[in-house]
């Protein structure tokens, strides 16, 4: 059996009771670890909470050599831990559908993802659209195909949640060509950097999918201890210091619940612009007027 | 301190481990029991696993006596327990704000919830766009405002998940005319209910948000040792069998990936007719064919 075992946001102990039981009863037990990381734990730290081995399985292992991961799943049972949820926003669909090839069963032990504990700041996950991505931009490779879902978005007044890039265990194009097996230092994506990033976009495309003073959230260390939201529009943010990673960001949509804004307050260091920022936004992709239709003057 | 401690989709074991410990230490224990249940488990045996009493709380309690939940919590930790996630469906941000009000630190354990949950069916969580909900028709109330979003979400070719209505505590209009507490047994809207009700308003809206023939999938008991799937089409899902509750379902959009059907395969009775389908469902909504612009005869 493979049990693909989700490990919520932070804490070694956000696995959850029956998570925790399957881990201790595996044969194997691999982490996939170039998606995401648990905030407040680590390899080693798992470890001793487990009592058991972890084995990193890195973007080659997952992708390349899942018959490695899954060679013990036929007759013992396998564990592959995922940071969040199996099923967030990366899937292991290939892996799990190798494994139906191969007659091997599939379990999922499920957790919190930042897909749903998003709604933690207060905005409804019912009015979010589709998320997007934002990867790392550099002198040459600016990919911008988030902006046009954003804009699908907020056509219909929904929030968009951004997920923001993480480069672990990346090899410079110098050592990739060379075949050296050398790794840059990690890079998590800080807020800062995606807020200037969106509205370098914008400032390209011009075509008004969200403005600098379109109102956002950001999301700092979801789950940890340290977490944190900011309310801001967006140009603010490119000047904000969200510290620590993970981050996420949410660009609002034009329909926006009182409650919502109410426990948003809380988060703004300015309430009242923040508001103001709500209300000048929602002009963008607003509904035209109603209009009666005419009718002929009667006598 | 206020806990609100997510107890994931089925099992008493399905708390996290951190949320189990909040949950022994808490002097006061509430279950929000109106909005969804634990599929396989009640007050009972969670009061076992947790060794601790369990206060059920109704909508009633949460909604207008929110202050009992509260008045321990400033000086002692009380637990508000949700199945899910307490931001997923149902979020109980007025609870927090109340909380805030009256100086009262909250702290919130995540977990899984059919928000993200969902993903277990092999659509990308990326391809959704708006959740909506279903609620059980009468004969002289078919609340319809989810057929916009769905179109909404189809015309950019998005997923929509269909969150089903569930009625627990609720009194006839007998009963609550005459003041008398007497409840009707709890329903859960079936896959079957769903289905219908959706082409009934298909049938009078005729706006074409989705189609008999739509494709969709059935979710049933999500995270369950008996969860199923089925990829059927919408017509078909009127007449399936869906069984013991709980059950959600997807309508599907235009943009599924090759790697989305590969896995819906296992899913469906009739793999080929389920991919013609969808074949036949990416008219709707197609972006006009491109169609360079006109230049004049050069000679």
């Amino acid at each position: 059996m493979l049990y693909l075992i989700g490990l919520g946001l932070s804490h070694e102990s956000d696995i959850t009771v029956r998570g925790l039981e399957t881990v201790k009863k595996c044969k194997n037990v691999f982490l996939e670890a170039y998606t995401s990381i648990l905030m407040a734990a680590d390899k080693a730290s798992l470890e001793k909470f487990y009592g058991r081995e972890v084995i990193l399985a890195d973007r080659e292992l997952v992708e390349s050599g899942s018959d490695t991961i899954l060679a013990d799943a036929k007759d013992d049972d396998v564990a592959f831990l995922v940071v969040g949820d199996p099923f967030g926003a990366t899937t292991h669909s290939d892996l799990i559908i190798r494994a139906r090839e191969l007659g091997i069963q599939v379990e999922t032990i499920h957790n919190a993802s930042v897909m749903n504990a998003v709604g933690a700041c207060g905005l409804q996950l019912y009015q979010f659209g589709q998320t997007v991505s934002l990867v790392f931009f550099t002198d040459t490779w600016k990919p911008d195909s988030f902006y046009d879902k954003i804009m699908e978005n907020r056509r219909i007044g929904l929030h968009t949640l951004v997920l923001l890039d993480i480069k672990v265990k990346e090899q410079s194009i110098e050592n990739l060509a060379r075949g050296r097996l050398v790794y840059e230092p990690p890079r998590y994506m800080s807020i800062e950097t995606a807020a200037s990033q969106l509205l370098e976009i914008e400032e390209i495309r011009n075509e008004k999918a969200y403005t600098p003073d379109t109102p956002c959230v950001a999301i700092s260390r979801l789950g940890s201890p340290s977490q944190t939201f900011k309310a801001a529009s967006l140009q603010d943010l490119s000047n904000y210091e969200s510290g620590d990673p993970l981050h996420s960001l949410i660009i609002l949509g034009r329909r926006v619940h009182d409650l919502e804004l109410d426990y948003l307050d809380a988060y703004a260091s300015d309430p009242k612009k923040f508001r103001e920022d709500v209300v000048k936004d929602q002009e963008y992709f607003k509904p035209a007027p109603y209009v009666p239709p005419e009718e002929p003057l009667s006598d």
